[in-house]
C-alpha cells in the first residue's frame, strides 16, 4: 500500500469544508479593504530564495534539478515570489498596489503539531507608500481576517525595528554583540539579555534601562529614552500608526513590544505578530511589517510592506476554542421506491439542482430503508420519496429528516417548498 | 534579474479574477450533485505514479530526493492521490462516495498553447457504484461544469473500452495488432487502420465493417454487429445510460463514439470526452470514464469511474468564446480632501467594509486629482469625498464614477445609500 509522504496531509471533505470557509473569510475581508488575489507558481528558482535568505536556507527547502538542467526549490514562503512577480511584470501600475494571495509553501522540516512539510498561507503586499494610515489600515487587516475567521483570543503586539537598531546604538553595541543578542530577544530571556550586556561592559544602570525598554508597552517610556531626531520622527509615526489604529479602526487589543526581532533580517522600520493565546509553543498567526526587497531584485525603489498568515494554524486556532465550524450538509437526498422510478427520480433531482440546490439520489438501487440510511449518514436535509401512487397524482413525498415530518407535495410546487 | 522558471506562470489580479470565478461556478456544481471537496499533498512517492502509468512516465515528471532519501514526484495528475487516499483513509465510509477537487498538476513537457508546466485541474471520482444512472450523472455533471462556467460551443462524446474490446476480438486481433492500430484510432486515422487491417490479412469486406463501426454514431448499428451476450448486455447499459442523460438530464446533444481510446490503460468500459469546439489541436476539456485502480493500490475491489477538466484550458475556452467575465471591481474609493480628515475618512471606510462593502482610500495624501486618476485606474464604482464643510454638517460628498452625479449624504446614511 502507498504510503502520504511524511509530514503531508490528505484532508477529508469535513476538514475540507472548515479550510473552505476560512479561506473564503479570509479572501472576502482582503477584498472589502481592496487587495485584489495574485497567484505565482509553486516552485521558483533556486536562487531567488537563496538571494533573499541566504544560503542556509538550501538546508530547509525541498530543491532539486529540472531536466534541463535548472536548479529549481518548492516556495518556502510568499514573499519573494510576488515579488519577483512584482519587478517582473507590475511595476508600472498605479499605487499602491495591494496585492493578496493564498499558496501552499514547503520546508524540510521536523514535522509537529502546527508544522507541516507541505503548509498553506495567506499572504499580502502593499507597495508605493508607507504612511501611517497604510500601516494603520495593514495591521487592522491582518486583525480583521484573524476575527471574520473567527478567532476570539488575540494578542496583537507591535513593535519597530528601527528603534530597536537605535536602542542598540543607544549603548554604542557592536554588529557582532547585537547578533548575540537578538535570539535572546526574540525568545524573551530578559535575564539573559542582562547578563550578556553586563559582560559587554555595559553598567548595571544602563543595562537595567535597556532591558526595560525592551519590555515596556508604554510608549512614552520608549519615547523619554531617546535624544537622536531620526528615533524621534519614527516614534511619532508609531504613535500617529497605533492612534489611527485605536481611534479609525477600533482596534485597542495591543501591545507595543519592542523585543519583536522577527527572523527575517530584511524587515525595516514597523514589525507586528499576532498570536493564539490558546495554542501551545507554535502559537504565532500572523507576522508581518514593513520590509525591503525590491531593490534586491533589481526593481525600483519603493516602500513594501506586508504580513503573512498561518492558514493551518488559524484552523488549529478555530479547533482549540471549540469554533462552531458551518455543517456540511446536503439539502435533499432523493429515493426511487422501485428501479422504475429511476427516470423520474433524476428529472426532479436535477431540475432542483438547476435552481442550486444540493441534491444527491440513490445511484445503488438499494430499496427503502437501506436509503434512509445512507441520507442520514451524508447528512440530507429532507428526503424526497419518488413512489408510483403519488406519481399519479403528479406528486412526491417529502420528509423532513431533523423533525420527522412527511407530506406531499406537487412537483411543480418542489422548488418553492425547498426554499 | 529572476526570472519565473519555464512553462509556469503568474497570474494578475484580473486573471485570479476569471479563474476565481470559474473555480467557483465548478465548485457549486459538484455541490449540487452532492460531491464533497477532498485535497492531497502536492507530491507523493514516486512510486504511486509508476505503479499506475509504468516507468517511462518518469520521463515526464518533476521527480526529486528528499533530504530523507525518499524518491518523490510532484503529481502528474489527481486519481492516483485520490485513490491512495481512499485506500489509506476512506475505505469504510458509505458508498457510493462522491469526491471532487482542485489540484496543480506537473509535467515536465514542452511548453505551448493550453499545455503548461505546473496547470491545474478539476476532477472527481464515485466509488461503489456501476449502475447506468451513475453514469448519466457523472456525464451530466461534467457538462453541466462546463456549461455552469460559461463554455457554449461543447462536444460531448462518449465510448465504451469493453465493446472496443469486443470489435477486437470479433475479428481475433492479437494484443500487439491493438496496441498498433489504438493511437491510429485515437487519432481518428481511419484510413491508416483500414490499411492496416488489411495487412493484418482481414478480408476487404470485414476492414470496411470495422471501420465503419469505429465512425459511426448511429448505437444499432453497432448492436447489428454483435452477438456475444456480454457485449450485448454492455450495449444494453451504454443504451440506458444515454437514456437517462437525455430524458432525465436533458443531454441530447452527444455522439456515440468507439473510437475513444484514451491514453490511460486503466480505464475499463464507459468512457468519454468533452471537446471545445473553438479551441484548436489542445481541446478536450474534460476526460473520464470508468477505471480500475483500486486494487491495485491494495484497496477492497469496487466499481469506481471519474473525470478530469483541464481548467486552464477551460479558460482559454471561455476566452476563444469572448465570455464576458464579470469585471473587478471596487464598490466605494474614499478620499480625504486634507491630511487632517484623514482619521475621519479612515473611519468610514472600515464601517462600510464592516457591511462587506469593499472599499479602498487614499493612502498616499496625493489630493483630489490625482486620488480621483487612481479610483478610476482602480474600476472604482463610487467615490466619497471627505471634507471640512461636509463633514460639520456630518456628512460626506458622494460621486457616481459612471454617471459622473454628486450629492451630499449624511454618514448615517451611507451604508443604505451604498447597497
Amino acid at each position: 500500500m502507498f504510503k502520504l509522504p511524511r509530514g503531508t496531509r490528505d484532508f477529508t471533505p469535513e476538514e475540507m469544508q472548515k479550510r473552505g470557509y476560512v479561506e473564503e473569510a479570509m479572501r472576502s475581508t482582503f477584498q472589502t479593504f481592496g487587495y485584489r488575489e495574485i497567484q505565482t507558481p509553486t516552485f521558483e528558482t533556486l536562487e531567488l530564495f537563496t538571494a533573499k535568505s541566504g544560503e542556509t536556507i538550501i538546508e530547509e527547502l525541498y530543491s532539486f534539478t529540472d531536466k534541463g538542467g535548472r536548479e529549481l526549490a518548492l516556495r518556502p514562503e510568499l514573499t519573494a515570489p510576488v515579488i519577483r512577480f512584482y519587478v517582473d511584470k507590475l511595476q508600472m501600475k498605479p499605487k499602491p498596489l495591494k496585492l493578496f494571495y493564498f499558496g501552499n509553501c514547503y520546508r524540510y522540516d521536523r514535522p509537529q503539531k502546527g508544522r507541516y512539510r507541505e503548509f498553506k498561507q495567506a499572504g499580502c503586499e502593499i507597495i508605493g507608500t508607507d504612511t501611517p494610515e497604510a500601516y494603520a489600515e495593514l495591521i487592522a487587516m491582518a486583525y480583521n481576517i484573524l476575527e471574520k475567521a473567527g478567532v476570539k483570543n488575540l494578542e496583537l503586539n507591535i513593535g519597530n525595528l528601527n528603534i530597536l537598531s537605535s536602542i542598540f546604538s543607544q549603548f554604542k553595541l557592536s554588529k557582532d554583540q547585537q547578533k548575540y543578542l537578538t535570539p535572546l530577544i526574540d525568545k524573551s530571556l530578559f535575564e539573559d539579555v542582562f547578563d550578556a550586556l553586563r559582560e559587554f561592559g555595559i553598567n548595571n544602570d544602563d543595562a537595567s534601562a535597556l532591558s526595560e525598554i525592551l519590555q515596556t508597552s508604554d510608549i512614552n517610556k520608549i519615547e523619554n529614552f531617546f535624544k537622536d531626531a531620526a528615533t524621534n520622527k519614527e516614534l511619532e509615526e508609531l504613535k500617529k500608526t497605533i492612534g489611527l489604529l485605536e481611534e479609525s479602526f477600533c482596534i485597542k487589543n495591543y501591545q507595543i513590544k519592542m523585543s519583536i526581532v522577527r527572523g527575517l533580517d530584511y524587515y525595516k522600520g514597523l514589525v507586528f505578530e499576532i498570536e493564539a493565546l490558546l495554542l501551545g509553543a507554535e502559537k504565532q498567526l500572523c507576522g508581518g511589517g514593513a520590509y525591503e526587497l525590491i531593490t534586491l531584485f533589481d526593481g525600483k525603489e519603493t516602500p513594501t510592506a506586508g504580513f503573512a498568515i498561518g492558514f493551518d494554524r488559524t484552523i488549529l486556532a478555530l479547533e482549540a476554542e471549540k469554533y462552531q465550524f458551518p455543517a456540511t450538509k446536503l439539502d435533499v437526498f432523493v429515493i426511487p421506491v422501485n428501479e422504475d422510478m429511476m427516470k423520474k427520480s433524476l428529472e426532479i433531482t436535477q431540475n432542483l439542482r438547476k435552481q442550486d440546490i444540493s441534491v444527491d439520489v440513490d445511484l445503488l438501487r438499494r430499496g427503502m430503508g437501506k436509503s434512509l440510511k445512507y441520507a442520514s449518514s451524508i447528512n440530507a436535509h429532507k428526503i424526497i420519496i419518488v413512489g408510483p401512487k403519488e406519481l399519479e397524482k403528479d406528486s412526491v413525498t417529502i420528509r423532513d429528516m431533523e423533525s420527522g415530518k412527511q407530506e406531499m407535495v406537487k412537483i411543480k410546487d418542489l422548488y418553492q417548498k425547498m426554499k
